[in-house]
C-alpha cells in the first residue's frame, strides 16, 4: 500500500530522508550475472550531483554509493557480479546541516510538501524536506546505474536532455552537442540564452522551469496492456519525479491539434514512415526510438518573500535561503533516465516469460 | 507481470475482447457495505456508448453490466450491497459483426496496436481490435461506477469535460453548460463551432483529436510518495487509456515558463491561495481541486487511404472503413472519470490504515 | 490488499458465491500460444463433482466452464489457442437451492465462516456459505486445467492421491491403482476398509478427515527465496484450501525426531541419493521429485446436533441438513492439484526472466 | 518476481548475505507515530544471537541493529517515532571469516542449498551460504521488532515454545516456565532431558530436530479469503524459515483422524467451546488463541562424514566443521515470532480500510 516501491520483476525500493543517517535502494531481481561496475555507477551520480555551476547549488555532496550485497566475484575474476539476490545501495549522508532547518520547524514552505506530509502522516522531519527532498532521487539515479547494466546487454540506450529552461526553447538539435554545455542542451546557441537567463534570474531571487526530453532505444514488444502499458508506466515513472507536472510521449499535446491522417505514422516494409507515436502503439514499444517529454516546475525554494503559515494557521512571510538550484534543470536529466531505465528493465523482464514460451511452438 | 490489474487496496482486473464472448472486470477490495445502484451503473454505461452523434459511430451498444458476484440484499433491504468479496461484472457482446473484419486479418493498421500485439504475442485476435479495442474501457466504466458509490461516501466527485476538440478550444468555462451539448463542453460557442469541425471532417473521412480536462474534490492526504504519488498514479491511469498521449497537472507543460515566484501557490489561513499545483504537493493531495488534462489523439480508423504493410511485409493501401467515431470524445469522457475514480478510490483505502492508526497516539 | 488473487506471474483471481449467478475466474499472465482442450477442462472439472459415490453428496453440478475471453482459433487450426491476454473463466451456478438456506440466516454453524465472515465484513452472503463455501474451488480447478497445459509443456506433472481417510492409513502404495477405487488411493485394501469406515460414519451422521499427499515432477530451479521459497509458496497455495489443516513438505513433521545424518540426503553424480527434502533445498527445487501432504479436517456440517448461537448470540442447537459430503476426499484431490499446477506454473515463468538472462553471458 | 518481499500493506524487503559487507530489511507500510524503542530491538536480536549454549555455536554476533531511515524525534520528545515513510534497518556483519568457507567453494553440502543456487543462478555465494544462510534471518527478527511495536498498540503478543527436541518431548505446558531454561521449553522435566540429548548428539558430530509452538492472541476478523486466508500466510511465513519442513494450525494433523463431531468447536454465548480450529475459522481470526506448530529439520552441517559431489560432479566425502548449531532451537524461536508478527501487522492494516469504511454505514 505504501508506495517506496517501484516495477514488478525489476523492483526497486527507495528509503531515507535528506538529513538522516543515510538513503539508498534495494533491487530485488536483477537478473545474475551482470558485471558491475563502480566506476560507472559513480558517474551517473556525479552527474547528478549539486555544484555542477550557476543554476545548481554550491553544496558538494560526494554521494559514494555503497554496495552492501547482492554481487560476488567469482575466483579469478576482477570485477563483481550480481547474484540474483537483492542488491541493497546506500549512500551515507554526510554534508548535511540539520540546524540550518530549524527555523522550518514551524513553517510550510510554498511549493513544497510540508504542508500535506504533516497532514497525512501527524508527523514530520523537517530537515531540508525529508522524505519529500530532491535528495531522494540519488537512489534512483543509484539504481538507474544498475538497470543500465541491464539495458546495454539488450542494445538499450536511453539519453535525455533540456528542451527548454526559462522560457528559452532550443531551436535546432543536435545530440553530439549535449555534453558541450552544463544543461546537456542539444541547441549550443539557445544553451548561452539559457545561461543568460539563469543568471538574470539568479539575481532576482527566483527559479525556472523547463522540459527534458528523453529518447530510447527499444526492441519491438515492451509494455504489459492494458493499465501497464509502456507509456502508462513511463509516465508513472516520470511524474512520480518531485518537479515533473506533465507528461507527453511522441507528439504528445500537439495530437490534440492533428488530423488522424497527420498522425497516423504509416508503416513501410522497412518500419514506420513516421514516429508520432513516440516508439509504442495500444501500450507495447514498436521498435521505434521512444520519445518523451517531460514539463520541469521551477524549484519552489525561491529567497523573494512568499505568503504562507505556520503551524498555528497563522499568517507569515517566508523567504527560503540556503544553498538552492535555480532550476531542477539539468539535475533532474539523470533521473530521468534513470526513471526510464528502471522502466524498460522491468518490462524486458516482464516480456521474457512470454518470448521465450512463445518459442516453444512457433 | 501482466498489467491488466489496476490498483492495490481497490484492485480491478478487467478481461475481455472487442469481439470476444463478453468483456468484464472483477473489483477486489472494494468495502462491504455499500448500497449498488444498477441503475447508476446504467447511466455511465450509457453515456459511453456510440451513437451519441455526429462525432461518435451509429453502432449501437446496449452493454448492460451483468453483476455475477460480490453483491447481497440484506433481508428487509431492497438494493443489494456489496459483501466485501471480489465484485464480477460482465458485459456480453452482441452487436459484433466479426466477418466485417475479415479484410483486417493479415494487414496492419496504421496508429493501431495490430502490429505490435503480433510482434508481443505471437498470434491476434484481429476482429476490432481484440483486446487493443476502445471497447476494453467498457469494463473500466464499469468498474468505476462502483467506484463512484464509495467515493460519494466520503464527499469525493469527479467530472470531465472536454478542453479542446480539432483546433477549437473553449475560451469560457462554466461547468454549468456541459450537459447542454454532446461533447461536454463548458463553452457553448466553442461547443457550436466543434460540431461545424466535426461535420467538416467527417466530409473528409478523417479524424480528430482534443484535449479532456478532470476535476476531482479530494480530502487532503491521498497519495503514496515517493514512487506512487497521486500525479504519478493518475498519470499511469489516464495514460494507460489508448488514446491518451499526454497528461498534466494543474499548470502543467506551462510550468516550463513560469517563475518560482509565479508557480508557487501561497498559503493563507484559509488554505492555498491558488492552484497551480494542480491539488497535490509532493505527490500528496492538499485539499484544494484536483486538475488534470490529458492530450486525446485523432481515432486511428480513417477512411482515407493509407500506406500500410501486410503480414508478408509488402506495401499495401489501406482504408479504413466500418462505424467508426470521429473523435475519442466525448466518448472518453466518463472513461477519464472512471480511471480517475478508480484511483482515488485505491488511494482513499491505501490512507485508512495510516490515518486509523495515527488517532491511537495524537 | 483484499487477498482474492494468486500468483505473480501466471495470476489467478477467483470470484463468486456459492448461490450466486455465477463463480469464476481471471487468469492475467498465461503465456499465448497455448493449445486450450476444453474437454480436458471439462475432465478436471468432472472429478471435483459431488455425486461421485457415498463418501460425497449426491448434489449434481454439471460444472461447465464458459471460457469469455483470451483464446483465439488461428485461421486454419481446429482448437482455440491462449492469445496472451486475459483468460475469464465463468461457471454458471444452476442447482442451487437458495431457499434451503434461509434457517442458517441467523444461525452460525460451528467449524464453518458463519461468524468470521460476519465478524469482518458486517453483511453475510448465508446461502451455502457464500464465498467460503468449497465450490469456490471449482475456480480453482478451472483456473488449474490452464496451468495444467502450460507445465505439460515443460514436462511437469503433478498427482494427488489419499493417504488416509477416516483413520484408515494407506499400507502399501501402488500409484498405477488409484484410478480404481473412487478416493484416489493407492492400496486397494485400504481403499475397501475407507468405504467400511465412511458407511459407517454415514449412518452416524458424522464427517471423516483424512490425509493427501501430492507429488510433482518438477525441473531444477523454481522458488523465489528467501520469501517465495517454493516450499512456502506451496504451503501458501494448500493452505488457503477451507479443509487443509497442515501441510508438510517431504519427510515433514518426521523431522523433529530425526539427526542430522539422517535426515540430510547425499548427493551422488546422478542426483541426490534420498529425498527427505522432498524435491528442494533452501526454497529452490533440487530436481528431486516434490512430495506434499496435507491434513484435510472432517467436513463440518454434520446431521449431529452440536451447540450454537445465533445472531442475538442465545445459545441453540444446531443439526445441518441438506446434500452434504463425508468428507471433502476424495473431491479436494483435484484441488490440491489445482493449487500446486497454479504454484508451479507461476515459478515457472518468474524463473524464466532469470534464466534467459543467464544465458546471455555464460 | 524474485521474492524478497512480505507483506502487502506492512511490506518488508530483506538483503544480505552470510559474509557480505551487511543485512538489512527495508519496512514500508509502517504507519507514523509509533515509538521505537531500540533496547527493545536490541532484546530480540539478543535472543537469535549465537552462542546461548551447548545446543547453539559459540560464535559471538553482537547483531547491533542501525536504522537509517524512517524515525524522526519529534520535538520535546525523547525517544524517536516512526513517520511513516520507509524504515531501513541495517546490521553490518563483522565476525565472519570468509577464508574458513574457502574449501566449500567446490563442493555442495548436504541438507543445504548450494547446488539448487548454482542451478538456478548459476553463481553463487558461497561464503557461509550466502543469502541462503540462516543468518538472513536476524533481518526478519529485526523487521518484527518493529511489527511488535505496532501489535502492542492494539493489544496482540506472540510467544514461541519448544513443544520438542531430539524426540524429547513436553508432557507438561506451563508457560511461566519458558525463561527458565535455554530452550524457551514450557516442561522443566523435558527441558533437562533435552540438555541431556544436545550433550549426547554433540559428542557424535550430529545435529537434532525438533517441533516449535506459537501462540497469538488475535482479534476477530483478520485474515482476507480466499488465498490470503490467514492460515495460508502464516504458512507461508513459517515455511519460509529454511528449518521448517511442516505447518499446522489448531489440532492440525491430528484432524487426519476425527469426526466432524469432535473436530468442530461448539459456540456458546461467551465464544468458542474449543479450539481445534487454532484461532481461526475460513481463513479468519476467530478471537480465539492462534496456535500453530512448526516442524524444524536438524542442522545440515554436521562433523560426520557425508557423500556428495563436488563442481566437476565428481563423488566426494565431506565433514561440515566449524561452528555450528546442533540444532536450529532455541535460536529459531524469535524468529517464528518475528514471522507471526509480521504476517500479523499485515493483516492488521489489510484490515483496517475494510472496518472503517463498514463503520460508515451501519
Amino acid at each position: 500500500m505504501a508506495g517506496n516501491t517501484f516495477g514488478e520483476a525489476f523492483k526497486v525500493t527507495t528509503w531515507g530522508e535528506s538529513h538522516g543517517t543515510a538513503i539508498g535502494a534495494v533491487i530485488d531481481g536483477c537478473p545474475p550475472g551482470l558485471l558491475i561496475d563502480q566506476e560507472d555507477i559513480n558517474r551517473e551520480m556525479a552527474r547528478r550531483r549539486p555544484g555542477q555551476g550557476g543554476a545548481s547549488s554550491p553544496r558538494k555532496e560526494p554521494d559514494r554509493v555503497e554496495i552492501l550485497s547482492g554481487i560476488f566475484t567469482p575466483q579469478g575474476e576482477e570485477m563483481p557480479r550480481t547474484t540474483g539476490t537483492p542488491i541493497s545501495l546506500a549512500i551515507f549522508n554526510k554534508d548535511a546541516h540539520s540546524k540550518s532547518y530549524d527555523d522550518l520547524r514551524e513553517i510550510f514552505r510554498p511549493g513544497h510538501g510540508d504542508k500535506t506530509y504533516l497532514a497525512k502522516y501527524g508527523i514530520r522531519d523537517h530537515r531540508g524536506g525529508g522524505r519529500a527532498s530532491a535528495r531522494e532521487t540519488a537512489a534512483r539515479v543509484a539504481a538507474g546505474a544498475i538497470a543500465k547494466q541491464l539495458l546495454k546487454r539488450h542494445g538499450i540506450e536511453v539519453c535525455a536532455y533540456t528542451l527548454a529552461l526559462g522560457g528559452v526553447r532550443i531551436r535546432t538539435c543536435d545530440l553530439s552537442t549535449i555534453l558541450d554545455n552544463r544543461f546537456f542542451c542539444p541547441d549550443p546557441v539557445a544553451a548561452r540564452q539559457m545561461e543568460a537567463r539563469v543568471s538574470e534570474v539568479h539575481a532576482q531571487g527566483d527559479t525556472l522551469g523547463g522540459i527534458v526530453e528523453i529518447r530510447a532505444t527499444c526492441p519491438e514488444g515492451l509494455g504489459e496492456p492494458v493499465f501497464d502499458k509502456l507509456d502508462a508506466s513511463l509516465a508513472h515513472a516520470l511524474m512520480s519525479i518531485g518537479a515533473v507536472k506533465g507528461v507527453e510521449i511522441g507528439a504528445g499535446f500537439a495530437v490534440a491539434d492533428m488530423l488522424g491522417s497527420e498522425n497516423n505514422d504509416a508503416i513501410g516494409p522497412g518500419g514506420f514512415l513516421g514516429n508520432n507515436a513516440g516508439g509504442m502503439l495500444a501500450g507495447i514499444s514498436n521498435g521505434e526510438e521512444v520519445v518523451i517529454r517531460v514539463a520541469v516546475k521551477p524549484i519552489p525554494s525561491i529567497s523573494r518573500e512568499q505568503k504562507t503559515v505556520n503551524l498555528a494557521n497563522e499568517e507569515v512571510a517566508i523567504r527560503v535561503g540556503g544553498r538552492h538550484d535555480i532550476s531542477a534543470i539539468p539535475r533532474i536529466i539523470p533521473v530521468c533516465e534513470a526513471m526510464v531505465r528502471l522502466t524498460l528493465a522491468d518490462f524486458l523482464l516482464r516480456d521474457m516469460a512470454v518470448r521465450r514460451n512463445m518459442q516453444a511452438w512457433i
